[in-house]
């Protein structure tokens, strides 16, 4: 199962900067070889359902690692079963 | 690693009328023996991580089993390495 | 517009506990005269699509003037124009 | 009180694509005046919170008018009384 989804980690409890945090998860997601594109709220990635959903809980260790007590993250889900659609043929058929 | 998640499953390409679909992802969720509340706008889960998250894509799996071409799901995700705390402790501590 | 929403509100940078700002956002919206539950991962609250909006923006206001620096909210809108729902309802139907 | 969002609207009860309504989205925001940029998985819309949220509204009540029986939207909200911020400095922060 293909899914696309938007990802955004919030670590509390570390101060009101949070950019270092969301810069190692970039690269989780890049390490894990999944296509993805940061935005000013979140990131999108997409790839295989088992993939991005192990990358989501490495993001979740790696911030507790770095010294986060606590974490709440949003993520939106996305899958289809009537075709296949990238994140770019998402963008593509709105600015159609 | 303990998750409180609260997951909001909409199908899409099936008419206006959802509840069916959700039924069934309570179904799921109780199937895979998860504290949960439903509440009027998703479901809040607790649990291990991998426990949570297997029964969240075996709701994807369901609903487009049950005939939705298109899913999209809103999912927060709340982890903590200070002190265990229940979705009842959460509530506990705003009423409090 | 008759709105149902779901209202997690994330305050930046005063530490891991949070709960005294989401109880200082209880008051906010009871004081509102909207109907409103409260579960672990947020508040469901309905009503006049103006007057949620305000109880939304006083709550960041009123979090602003305690002292946090930041806030970020997770926030769904249902609306429809088929027929009337209460938060209530949606529940019923999925029991059904 | 200046908000950067991300904004995520699915009409159902219109089939499985959405991009129509999607992009009478985008028009609503631009016409609007907001800065905004669309991803695979929601707009980022940034100005007064009043101006945004306007906008917002005005989402739902065109993409209902244009036969949507129902709508849920995802929406994330950030406000920050410590600084000024764009969206393109939060991008930029992360990167640096």
């Amino acid at each position: 199962m293909h899914v696309i989804v938007d990802f955004c980690i919030v670590p509390l409890g570390v101060g009101v900067s949070v950019s270092a945090y969301v810069s190692a998860c970039q690269r989780v997601i890049r390490d894990a070889g999944l296509d993805h594109h940061m935005h000013a709220y979140g990131t999108n990635i997409e790839g295989p359902w088992d993939d991005v959903m192990a990358a989501v809980k490495r993001c979740h260790e790696e911030v507790h690692a770095m010294g986060a007590p606590r974490i709440t993250t949003t993520l939106k889900l996305g899958t289809r079963t009537d075709r296949d659609q990238s994140m770019q043929d998402k963008i593509d058929s709105v600015n159609a």
